[in-house]
């Protein structure tokens, strides 16, 4: 294993995290390449082997549209996100890019301060290098629960 | 501390917590070794110096037998579970085994696609090395609640 | 980065979050230096850079008090806490202190065995190394929610 390469993985996944607690919805699509690939599936899909997704974008300026709509729309106002990852496992890092997954809790907080455990899941990232810098040149994330509705609203 | 055997920890939680919330229960006796011991527990019991076990497996045949029993009870079928770890605290690090401490949360996540906080506590594991495989000599989860019921289900 | 000094931050963290949910209270001043200081807000008023604290200490003699009262006042005896911190981000490594940065969501568990997530927030952190030994100079914790009842009661 290459330190430096896993280093920067956990950086991503750490940067990542951050920017969406804090609500820096913006700079979200800045942790993908031009064409990085983002794609919102189920655990249950993932067994049955069905392609369906419950959000694909194949460009960085399709989540920039995605972040533009979801401020105009204020979906993201009145409430906040609080992600805890796991481990990084790097499951295999052929020439240019790593396969990395990454499990995940998402507790999401009202504006009344009510807080609960929202989503759970993994993601599974192929992760290519820009010098020292590590961006998703695919994330998907599969969610333990196939119960969707909200979920669509925000960048997991 | 010696950074590779510190990895091989790290991996063998990381790899543990995937079998499971992955729902492959089959290879989870594997991260034990032959004569490992299994055994759930609550700080209640632990503080009170109770010798109390909820689960008390003592090799790896015991656990086979319980994933078989519970696959042909049908008690996975229906829900899925995610683990989040803390570091892994190394302990102690004698000739042989390590004594390993490691915090979790575990979030259940039903067919419904209901999500709760399902399990807390941490696993006080007694490890050992099988070349560059870390393996389960003896881990005793200790639950910080003392509501059981369907806790004794799943492996944790 | 320097990685021993890394370490020694996220050994701190597993070390405060242990005492905590081990409910050895009485060692928590001691992860502080002795003119530490500990403040607790949160994200709203740090969003609107209102100085509001919910709680603020300025040295370890003023936690220990806290501690004290708070035993006196019975507030721990009926509950237990579990700590889960993400990845120390060091936001910058000046000569003497660094500035840390950890996500943190903690899970109460009532003495009837009921689990609930009670708090999600981050640590912004000064930390100064003693020897191998990491100190908070400062604890900021930003909590996500504005409802702050009970939440006064422990040391998060």
């Amino acid at each position: 294993m290459n330190i430096e390469r896993h280093l920067a993985v956990l950086d991503l996944n750490a940067r990542y995290a951050e920017a969406i607690d804090d609500g820096r919805f913006e700079e979200w699509p800045d942790f993908f390449t031009e064409d990085g690939r983002y794609r919102v599936t189920t655990a249950e899909n993932v067994a049955q082997n069905l392609p369906l997704s419950l959000i694909y974008a194949t460009s960085r300026a399709m989540l920039r549209d995605r972040v533009k709509s979801l401020r105009e729309a204020n979906i993201y106002e009145a409430q906040r996100y609080r992600h805890m990852l796991g481990p990084a496992r790097i499951e295999a890092d052929g020439d240019g890019a790593l396969r990395v997954r990454t499990s995940f809790m998402v507790a999401r907080v009202m504006h009344t301060g009510e807080t609960t455990l929202f989503a759970t899941g993994s993601y599974r990232d192929r992760v290519v290098l820009d010098g020292a810098t590590a961006r998703l040149a695919e994330r998907t994330v599969i969610l333990d629960s196939r119960q969707i509705d909200t979920l669509l609203a925000i960048p997991l």
